[in-house]
Formats: C-alpha cells, sequence, structure tokens
C-alpha cells in the first residue's frame, strides 16, 4: 500500500520580482511588499488573499511567504506557515535566532497564531484585521481571547493594524474578484 | 537576492514497514498503529515522540505523519500538519472529503488545533493528554478553553483518551531517552 511521502510547497514564480535589494529598515516599508505580494496573489490567481514574510534584525528579508493552499491542494499552507517555515530552513534551525520578526498581511488565524510562539520570532506586526477577514467570509478559527496578550507573555512583541486600510483594501479586492473562500468545517456546518 | 522559495518535508523511511495491508476497522487497532509510529519516530531518532493518521469513511489509511520538527528544521512540521497535508494532497483538495478521521497520538497543541477545521476532518481521535504532554516539557501554547466542545461545534466529533496509558508511556520514553525538546517561545520566555 503505497503512500504518500513528500509534502512540497513552491512559492509562486512572480514573486522574485517584488524582492528587495537590500534591508527595509522602516517598518512601513516591509509592510508595504508584505502587502504588494498578497495582491500579487490576488492578481496572478496563485492563491488566496495573504502574504507573510521574515525578516531579520538587520531588517533583511529572511523568507517571504503568500497563500498557498488553493494551488497547493494543502489546507495549512497559509502565507504564515509558508514564510516561516522557509525561514528557518534557510536559517537551518526549527528556532528561528534572536530578533527575527514577522510581518503579516493580516492577523493570524487559529492555526497561524498557534504556530508563531514554536518559531522563535521576537515580535509580529500585522495590518488587516480578524474582523475584515471575517467580512470577506473566511473563517479564522477558535481564538483565545486577548491572544496578542498572550503572544506578549511569551516575550514576542506585537503591533497591530500598521497600514490597516491598504490592508483590508486587498481583502475587499479578493472579494470583489470572486476568489475562492477556502474554508473547512467553519462554525455554521455545526449543529 | 535569490530566497528559498521550496519547502518540502519527507517521511522517513523506516514508517513503510509499518503500514497496513487492510482498513482497520476497529478504532484501537488504528491508534495502535499510531501509537507504533509515534514509538517509531523515537526509536529511529527522527522526530518528536509524536505520530498521526488520516483515515477515510471505510477505515483505510489515507495518510500517516510523524512528527519533523528537528529533522526538517521545520517548527510547524507536527505530525497532524504532515498526515493532514499529505492527506489532501493524496485527495487531490484542501478540504478533505466526507467521513475522513484524525487519529492522534496526543491531545493537539495550539496550532494543530487551529489546523484541524480547515482541513475538513470530521472526527479526532487522540490518546496521551496535553497535560502528559507538558509533563515532559512540551509547550503546548494557549488553546481556548474547552476546545473539544469548540470542535464539536464546528461539527468534528472528538474522542479522547484512547489507550492513554500507552500514549504517556510513548512521552515517557521519549524524556528517559533524553528526547530534545524544541520549543520555540514558552511561556517561561516571556516577562
Amino acid at each position: 500500500m503505497p503512500l504518500r511521502s513528500r509534502l512540497c510547497l513552491e512559492l509562486p514564480d512572480w514573486i522574485e520580482a517584488h524582492l528587495p535589494a537590500g534591508p527595509l529598515p522602516d517598518v512601513e516599508q516591509r509592510m508595504k511588499l508584505v502587502l504588494e505580494l498578497a495582491a500579487g496573489n490576488i492578481d496572478h490567481e496563485t492563491g488566496g488573499p495573504f502574504a507573510a514574510a521574515v525578516f531579520d534584525s538587520a531588517h533583511r528579508l529572511v523568507a517571504a511567504g503568500v497563500n498557498l493552499v488553493t494551488r497547493s491542494r494543502c489546507s495549512s499552507a497559509h502565507a504564515e506557515i509558508v514564510a516561516l517555515s522557509l525561514a528557518e530552513q534557510a536559517c537551518n534551525d526549527y528556532r528561528l535566532p534572536r530578533g527575527h520578526e514577522l510581518v503579516i498581511s493580516a492577523e493570524p488565524c487559529a492555526m497561524c497564531l498557534g504556530a508563531i510562539p514554536w518559531s522563535g520570532v521576537d515580535g509580529i506586526v500585522t495590518s488587516a484585521t480578524d474582523a475584515d477577514i471575517r467580512a470577506i467570509g473566511f473563517d479564522e478559527g477558535s481564538k483565545p481571547e486577548n491572544w496578542a496578550a498572550a503572544l506578549e507573555r511569551r516575550g514576542i512583541r506585537v503591533r497591530r493594524n500598521l497600514l490597516r486600510q491598504q490592508g483590508r483594501a486587498v481583502l475587499e479586492r479578493y472579494r470583489a474578484r470572486g476568489g475562492e473562500i477556502y474554508n473547512g468545517h467553519a462554525l455554521s456546518d455545526g449543529g
């Protein structure tokens, strides 16, 4: 009974043209790059309207990720999981070195929220909110109340709502284009 | 600036020898297989003491997963994520068909808990408990209170504590052998 034993996820080629030549010292620059990748994922029809990137303590890009759920037939291939995993493999360690930061186009779902402490990142920065994501039809899962405070208690800095209008506009563009909503068991499925 | 664009995770070869020839109609058989894989991951030193498997509605094995965090330098390569992703790719859909079940050697961490609804599985079965996992030093993250009830509200059946003694014994064997504890930002890291 031969079972599948190899899982491969690959970023789309169009990303390469967006990668910065050097460090991005300003956090708004870093978020702009991430929002550009999220918009690119819509325009190129390579997945959901989400992107993420990991930067080191010198603000150099270590890894980028976009949502690959539909393209890769893989429900866990969220931008954050992709970016964190690629960053860890680039650093050759399952725990990122000190001072790494995860920049995300929208607040993390329950899965990605749980992935953040495992990765060793020291801070996260988000743009669109959980409510913005739910407004276009995605189910973000059951998150603990005050999830940001829970991350802070673990020593992970949280900065929210950076360029939120632009972040929300990316999500709205996905909805306007009729982008696929790939929920699994959303709350409405239950009793 | 060439960035890593490909993420590949691969199950260790030793798993193949454990795969069943046909369906496993009894849930205890299914859990025994999963606990055998978790124990195998310790004996072969291929990762943390955790395994998972996805079965279809006829109780045929669709995909197996073991923890690959240390081996793959990837903090999200938990057994559940690996098994669900491989199952989805085997079914060629990011949402598993109706009637699929995830059997896990121990209760899910916050990340894997969040991954379960996205996958479309209709039920989960677990052995060792969250407390058993924490007792050997792993940080399971911030989970919502009554996480099992939250899954049930989404239409996902939850059966816990199946063969728990055996499940706990696997974890204790890992600790006794001095297995690596790969926490990222655990609670003790915070203020």
